[in-house]
């Protein structure tokens, strides 16, 4: 099958690319290195070096013999984008490029503009772009289960059926995001839902939890494939970011009592839920939902998880709960629904003390690379403008 | 009470700005043109002659004594838009400032993505200059009925309770908008509802159903303070375009069978619920929705009640059911809550053959101008590029 990644430089797109074009799929990548380039904004970099784009497909090709071609440009260029999709017609868009920080959209006013305009007019070229050339391609849209909130009722996946005043409704499930980036998403979600609707286009919306982990089978292959692993303040998610702060010896930060109970998922389990997704397309006309995580867990568990995997390799892990800089709850009802993945036969892997211990191997390894500095939370979500995101990003006292 | 209103030369701004000023409220307007621009665009123009924005204020404080004063500008660029906050520093901020058409957010891709990124970049702008100059400030935003699409329950006013599987909540009531255009208010919903959440904002969306009328007791002074009359196939909404039709003796197009249903509302009652929302203000950190409409009535009910009235004045009025160029059901369940600006006291005109009379009157007056080329529907949401409207706005046989 031909399949389309865009955003496939990224810390999930490289990992996807090498995937599917291990499984003999003709696999082509879109990137602009918009995550390369928030790095250098933010004096920032991913924990494990990684090699250019180029580099990286000249060694997957080296060592499987199998081509991913590469376009360097941005989707929000209908210039760029247009002929891409026109020439290379894909068969399925896996769509990751998308500005996907929650601090970095809530930096300022300039950060939340960009990201809802960068994410959203990407989004709709893309739909256009199918709608006009390939109108039978499967998108495969990365949302994330952050549209959501943290309602006090089950979450569904996508849709919710409703019984009011005697009467009954299957609608889309109700959104409360918790950031100007997942607001672009809950955008995203309802652009794409309506452009199945008038234009007969297929899609699924993978509502993504937070992803951890660094080896895929693929990056097992050579080191030089290694994907990002980032673990700033702005960038990196909880999980990675814990273990990093268990290397270098500083306390966790748990924002707030550590309550905040969200869905996981192992980076192999992404990759496996894509193409699961893939090989399952959603039928003509269906604007479909997927709940893409495989365990709930509280910040707080996570960071116990943590200190008992230190602990059994010796380390003394501390924690240290600090006032949150979000804006969420901190002790609320969380259940959210995701069978619909594994009823297409996902063979979850749950977070365990072995991942745990190989993670921490893997930062020990680049232990080096820790600008500690970058770890601490630097946009306040009460705050308008979070100066803060620069003045920290000064190497002061490592 | 010092009120910005944004987009205050429009059909509805510029009426707002009058009702307002000659309450005693010190009122500014920001506007920069685009409407007008969009009838450049389109070849179209407003069947009543309009004067310019400072004609209008010249007009009005020579009339009153009331000085209304004038921004122009675009919101959407913050190093003009930020100023004019801080400076005014209003207590109320009445949005109409956006692309408010769904057929022109229909027209082609670039059309689309303009609409979206003008509307909700603007209200983006509107939501920080608040927070950073003026947190009290309660912000009276225009949506639309639209947002809630035809679902097969009662639509509520704003939030839904919802109790599933034994647990309940109050939820945002699910959205199903209709055209880019729709979207994009869905989008401003959700990030105003956010900021409410996370700055403490105060804010009022109105979802407002189809306005129609083209008087208010402050246009009656003066003939030169007319506010516009779109009758055109992209900006003309159905009841001002089936009068125009009968007069112009062209059967009314009806999109399909005509089973829409839709609320609607006369102008003068636009005015008294903005008014309305203004003298009782969100709370801080509240974001509240009403419903803003007097009744429901079906496509059809309206294009019998045009050629009822039409027969009345001597006027034969036909009916051509074309096909629907929009995507959405014509035999559908609705039944939209409204009770919350009447129990703020709202005393709504309802439609009467007067009133359709009356706008009769004002149509013939200016039957001159009639351009019947820009009548027919020429975007069809089935396609992703309306060519037709460019064809369809060349004068051919007028």
């Amino acid at each position: 099958m031909r399949i389309l990644i865009l955003g496939g430089d990224g810390y999930l797109g490289w990992p996807t690319a090498m995937h599917l074009s291990q499984r003999g799929h003709e696999v082509a990548v879109v990137d602009n290195m918009a995550r390369r380039g928030y790095d250098n904004e933010l004096g920032a970099e991913s924990l494990v070096p990684i090699a250019s784009l180029q580099e990286r497909v000249a060694i997957w090709e080296a060592i499987t013999g199998h081509r991913i071609q590469s376009f360097f440009g941005d989707i929000c260029d209908y210039t760029f984008f247009e002929p891409v999709v026109k020439n290379f017609r894909p068969e399925a868009i896996v769509h990751y490029g998308e500005q996907r920080a929650a601090p970095y959209s809530m930096i300022d006013r300039r950060h939340a503009v960009y990201t809802q305009v960068n994410n959203v007019v990407g989004n709709l070229n893309v739909l256009y772009a199918m709608a006009d050339h390939v109108p039978d391609c499967h998108l495969v849209k990365l949302g994330t289960m952050g549209e959501y909130g943290t309602p006090n009722i089950d979450i569904e996946e996508g849709y919710i059926t409703i019984t009011h005043k005697g009467r009954t409704d299957t609608l889309p499930y109700p959104k409360q995001p918790g950031s100007f980036y997942h607001l672009s998403k809950v955008h995203d979600s309802h652009n794409i839902m309506f452009c199945c609707r008038i234009w007969g286009l297929r899609a699924t919306d993978l509502n993504q939890g937070v992803v951890y982990g660094v080896d895929t089978d693929e990056i097992k292959l050579d080191e030089r494939l290694r994907t990002r692993f980032d673990y700033d303040g702005v960038f990196g998610t909880v999980l990675n970011r814990f273990l990093v702060q268990a290397v270098a010896g500083i306390p966790l930060t748990v924002y707030g009592k550590g309550g905040q109970t969200r869905g996981f998922l192992d980076i192999r389990d992404t990759l496996a839920c894509v193409d699961l997704a893939i090989q399952n397309p959603a039928a003509a006309g269906e604007f479909r939902v997927f709940n893409q995580f495989t365990e709930q867990f509280s910040v707080l568990d996570l960071a116990k998880a943590v200190q008992e995997a230190g602990r059994e390799l010796g380390m003394n892990v501390e924690l240290n709960h600090m006032p949150n800089p979000r804006v969420e709850k901190e002790d609320h009802y969380y259940n959210a629904a995701n069978t619909r993945l594994l009823d297409l036969g996902l063979q979850p892997h749950y977070l365990s003390e072995t991942l745990l211990e190989s993670v921490i191997g893997v930062v020990q390894q680049h232990r080096g690379n820790i600008k500690q500095h970058l770890i601490m939370p630097s946009v306040n979500w009460r705050e308008t403008g979070s100066t803060a995101v620069q003045e920290e990003a000064a190497p002061a006292a490592d």
